[in-house]
């Protein structure tokens, strides 16, 4: 029985409706386990600027750090995607929030119910089973290096840059996950042309003594994009730096049928941020056909690795399974096979799962 | 009947071996033509390093700028991959040659010979009719500039760079090769974070309504990662930079099957190299088993580049297309149905060509 504080952050687009239902789920938990969980709200992204001129006020942090845990929606709007030279723009309220809160460690498990196997672009005989944990790097690399221009504008340029203390941190947690899985963890880096690689490949060699129950593989970031998709079963804990991490795990998220079923946890310093990876999706948003699974899987995560809360997150990763055994579906993770009357809004699917927990 | 000389550079690992298949090739081609190709040799990467201590001789540049097109075989060695403090590596070969012959597009043509559907772990409902080219900068981003360590070695840094001028010559060949196919360009950056990937889109953007007939489109990369296995015939020609070129196009491997079918033309303002995308693969090096058909591509894409000879260039493609047809294969793209006399080793499967052309 305890008592937590959590931060609702919705963002853009579906980032309202999913996490709505998100939060429904933590509601549940706590009725049924006996928590007491209390919640307050705040602006991060285009829903910032919009009001604020900022996407990530102040006030919005403040809330952040005084919180248990953070559950967070998606942030980005079509406008700024289109305009390459505006200057404040919604994903600067994501990697701010990173930075700040000194969130490292971006965990993303890549696992497939089996009732998806279908769902995926890639066939099931090479999918049944695969199970990876990516920790992606999260507060380094191009991402927050000096970027900007010269000659005239003409030249455009970005720092990547990487300390031994980073690159240390994150693969500790990746080689601890590691011990309480399948043992094997896959370094991803292009250290054959790449000084922050190198650096990178330099660390993991060095510390991989002090764990030598893993066995520790490293792969270039081109050959990984390559097997992930011929041979996903390769893999157990795969770590790697930030920009590499955002292109893998983007790629890996074909291996679970949809990114609407995959969730995140960034975890380091400060307050744990749970989101899905999916993005605002503003084609589909205010329609109530986005899928909450996502979000109530950053719920599990974020009950499991922010209040240590292992049975109450496993209910909710047993209630989405239940769900999906029992035909529902949302659209994005339906097919032609799906009966007409089991593909559900996002809404309808939350019931769904509450009423499972 | 012209009169063409032809440097061929095999580089390391299966190099050798599937460098040699390709050039008997072009002897048939120029045979049955009636042309006159004279060939000289070229060392290049490790095998390089052993005979010079340098991975591109001034010997070999000299011999690269005297010829009409490059077949190119592999560069690396394991040895230097595990050691990321090598000062001399086999792959500076292959990046300076770039530098230096001004190869600045990198063409890959990913297209499914229809025998080999299966071959892909993705479905085949969702790959049949893939046919992507791309184009992947190939002497700019964070490959070539400037990197080095600070703070005692304790910190690394790379810098990616990118000009007007650098951008706007790869898209406008990228924009001219959409003209001659589906006229759809897809543009791939990382805009939403990265100072290059602004720049980038602001090029492609301005020049855009100078080919109105072409569609063009802006995805991240981390989506298309997600998009090229999910939907890979939404994709006709794409234009990236170097590093995001290097990751997709490997990852796209996958469409085809097998990295043993992919040729890649590297073209710019000097002799244009013709080359597998597949590595040095020294774990199958020497055993007569390496698949020489992405070298026999890579002739096929040498002839109709550089040469500008069309027929001889389909006639090569139309022979690989019939040996697959008539069912014989080499071990990395044969299935558990493929008898077992029709798995071919590297000259084997190179005469079945042979013989069809
Ligand atoms: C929105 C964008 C800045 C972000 C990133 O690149 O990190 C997103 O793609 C992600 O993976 O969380
Ligand atoms: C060997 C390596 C330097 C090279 C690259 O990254 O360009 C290779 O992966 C390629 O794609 O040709």
């Amino acid at each position: 029985m305890a008592t937590k504080h959590i931060l609702i952050v919705p963002g853009d687009g579906i980032g309202q409706e999913v996490t709505a239902v998100g939060k429904k789920v933590l509601d549940k938990i706590a009725a049924r386990f006996g928590h007491t969980f209390t919640y307050d709200e705040a602006l991060v992204g285009h829903a910032a600027i919009e009001a604020t001129g900022n996407p990530l006020p102040d006030e919005t942090l403040t809330k952040m750090r005084a919180s248990d845990a953070i559950l967070f929606g998606a942030v980005g709007h079509p406008k700024y995607d289109n305009d390459p030279s505006a200057k404040v723009r919604p994903e600067q309220g994501l990697l701010k929030m990173r930075k700040e809160l000194g969130l490292y460690a971006n965990l993303r498990p890549i696992k497939l119910f089996d009732e998806l196997l279908d769902a995926s672009s890639i066939k099931p005989e090479i999918l049944k089973g695969a199970d990876i944990l990516f920790f992606r790097e999260l507060t380094g690399d191009i991402y927050f290096g000096d970027k900007g221009r010269k000659n005239n504008g003409d030249t455009a340029f970005d720092i990547a840059e990487y300390s031994r203390f980073e690159v240390e941190r994150i693969a500790r947690k990746a080689f601890e996950a590691a011990r309480t899985r399948r043992k094997k963890l896959c370094s991803v880096d292009k250290a054959n042309v790449i000084e922050t690689s190198r650096l990178w490949r330099e660390v993991i060699q060095k510390i991989a003594p002090e764990y030598p129950d893993i066995e520790v593989e490293h792969q270039f970031v081109d050959a990984t994009a390559m097997l992930l998709i011929k041979d996903p079963r390769r893999f157990d804990v795969v770590v790697t730096a930030n920009l590499f991490g955002d292109i893998l795990t983007d790629e890996a998220s074909q291996i679970a049928g949809s990114m609407g079923m995959l969730a995140s946890a960034s975890i380091g310093d400060g307050t744990g941020v749970y989101e899905p990876i999916h993005g605002s999706a503003h084609d589909i948003t205010g329609k109530g056909v986005a899928n909450p699974l996502a979000s109530i899987l950053s719920a599990a995560l974020l009950l499991d690795i922010s209040f240590g809360m292992k049975a109450e997150s496993d209910a909710v990763i047993h209630a989405v399974d239940q769900v999906l055994k029992a035909g529902f579906r949302t659209r994005d993770i339906a097919n032609a096979q799906t009966p007409a009357d089991m593909i559900k809004g996002t809404d309808a699917i939350g019931e769904e799962v509450l009423n499972r927990i």
